[in-house]
């Protein structure tokens, strides 16, 4: 039985979360539903979208991604499903899917987006402000149970797209942003891998301190230490060993850094 | 299967929450569990009363709504368990019942309700102070593998009741309160559609503020205006776009405002 | 199918903890997955055995339960699989099974541990920093499909063990430590009913309050009242009636107090 996941800036307080749920069931009796955050911060698409890139390619064929970021609910933003390789998205047409669909295109993955515009498999009342439950939630119900995409609305091309920021080109290195700060105060940044192919001795500076070379994992260094790795999806991320790198250099969201390969 | 939804003021991060649902498991195992909230304010019933009130018209025939607000625990309190429509609810009988109660007697839909006094159908030692953990998992439990709810206990025409502030008619218009603040800081109200239905030509002044109208939906407005519209529940909301209504106005629970029909 | 319960210090909005999700449908596609929390406090490896010993006893036979809480992860630590009694865990050994194995132990129920070092029951490439996703989600997706124990790794003898604070004697008492601050800001003490075998009428002297004697339950006491009394795990705990014992007391883990039996 299919596998729906969900993702929301609705926060784990109020109603809006299981609701989701309630209508999901109400179409697709068997579905499992997996709530991978309601707590993305209000309005982040760019973080939606980046946590759907670094889940998908841990679900199992099949799998629905329903993301509901959408301030711009009830006003002309279209509203999408998509396929994108073996699995799906439904959601608001604002970028949400940048970061799945680039992967997608890259790896020659089939693509398919509509618009829904097919009402009857819609709730039978739909509000200008919840279009996660009147919309989203019962297209990915019939999904699940085994609607096709191609029924659920029109063909379109032109999905609105996003972009994480660029890392920039600078004399002996490049300049990086921190992306996403996690529950630890880990910083997530927009340079990866393949920006440290010519080497891991590297002097990375962030807000006036410096940091020697890239280790492999948190207990390479003594606990407070503060420390260059590879995350779990391959991102530089900046650490403090058992601690908090946000806390301690007070650090935020498009903060930018640099990283300077030794000679 | 069925489907159980749980609504509590636990918390997310203490082992109450799940240990719910491993009872249910392990009466009832293949059976659905959504948690609609963890993070009810303590011993708040109104608000858990709203939420199960909301989310309720959303599920599928059938479900199961679990709900421990339970100031009263282990006091001489009963136990409920009833069917209102075509729902179920297991919990406390101190008011949690009240919307989801009147709602069906409005509609005219079959009500009954029982105390729960079968201690079979509970788990065998039964603490004071965990009845959510002791009774009403177990209950939800059979009553998901299909015991019928008048083995569960005796029927009762009495339960407890609580009310939502009425809005008061005043001069002119409406005299409301703030009811619920959800996670984006948006204000639910005691008005609905029902009070707007001479005009939503209207001007609310809230906090010394005067909002012109009740506009469709967030857009529709510039990011950072304060507005009011309807909610996905048909209240009366005010809102900032892309913003914290709460924050702005430095709003609470309870807070009076009232709504001026233009002549 | 399977019951896998997920208890993590990863937050609640991040993607890693529904990532484990993932990873275990991907391997067993049936599995009824909850979360307990993803809330432990960062590296409490000692909550998180505390969560598991309360929650254990109320889920079914066969259940699996995952427990990520890894500063040590990428180092030498090991990768343990064990089954104590009729369920299993799968986790790192930094003592998360302590209080499992313990009782499990005391009460002649079975025990047996592995080493995970059989690579092919885990992601075909495993990070230095994500050993949930990368090792034991797959192992608990692979123990819920059927997987015998003593496929998945090496049998040990010698896991790591941590031990909760002893109460110690006292004239006339005990003196006890606060290991858990809940929700509610009750206090979960390491004393529990066999401390107080001798009489609950008791004086217990915390911060420089005292309390007198041992409460049924909350509703015994007027709301606002320091009480003392057991908690749903058998714990002595210290709580405000439907108010919060750490606020009032400014009461953290580690503080001590003691208990006097009355002459």
């Amino acid at each position: 039985m299919a596998v729906i996941s969900l993702t929301t800036d609705f926060g784990s307080g109020d109603h809006e979360a299981g609701v989701l749920q309630g209508v999901i069931w109400s179409i697709a009796s068997g579905a499992h539903i997996v709530d991978l955050t309601h707590e993305i911060p209000p309005q982040s698409i760019l973080e939606a979208a980046l946590l759907l890139w670094r889940v998908s390619p841990y679900f199992p064929d099949g799998a629905i991604h329903v993301a509901v970021v959408d301030p711009g609910v009830g006003t002309a933003r279209r509203a999408l499903a998509g396929q994108f390789g073996t699995q799906y998205f439904v959601g608001p047409d604002n970028g949400l899917i940048s970061l799945i669909l680039k992967r997608a295109e890259d790896n020659n993955e089939p693509v398919s987006i509509v618009q829904l515009d097919q009402r009857k498999f819609w709730l039978s009342e739909v509000s200008n402000v919840f279009h996660g439950r009147d919309i989203f939630a019962p297209v990915a119900g019939y999904l699940a149970a085994g609607t096709p995409l191609n029924k659920l609305g029109t063909p379109i091309h032109d999905p609105v797209r996003i972009e994480l920021p660029t890392p920039k080109l600078i004399e002996g290195g490049w300049e990086g942003q921190v992306i996403h700060i996690d529950h630890f105060g880990n910083l997530a940044t927009n340079l990866d891998i393949n920006h440290l192919k010519r080497s891991k001795e590297v002097v990375i500076e962030i807000k006036g301190v410096e940091i020697d070379g890239v280790v492999s994992t948190f207990g390479d260094r003594p606990v407070g230490s503060l420390i260059a790795l590879l995350d779990s999806s391959g991102s530089l991320a900046i650490s403090v060993v058992n601690g908090s790198a946000a806390l301690n250099l007070h650090a935020a969201v498009g903060d930018k850094f640099e990283v300077h390969f030794n000679k």
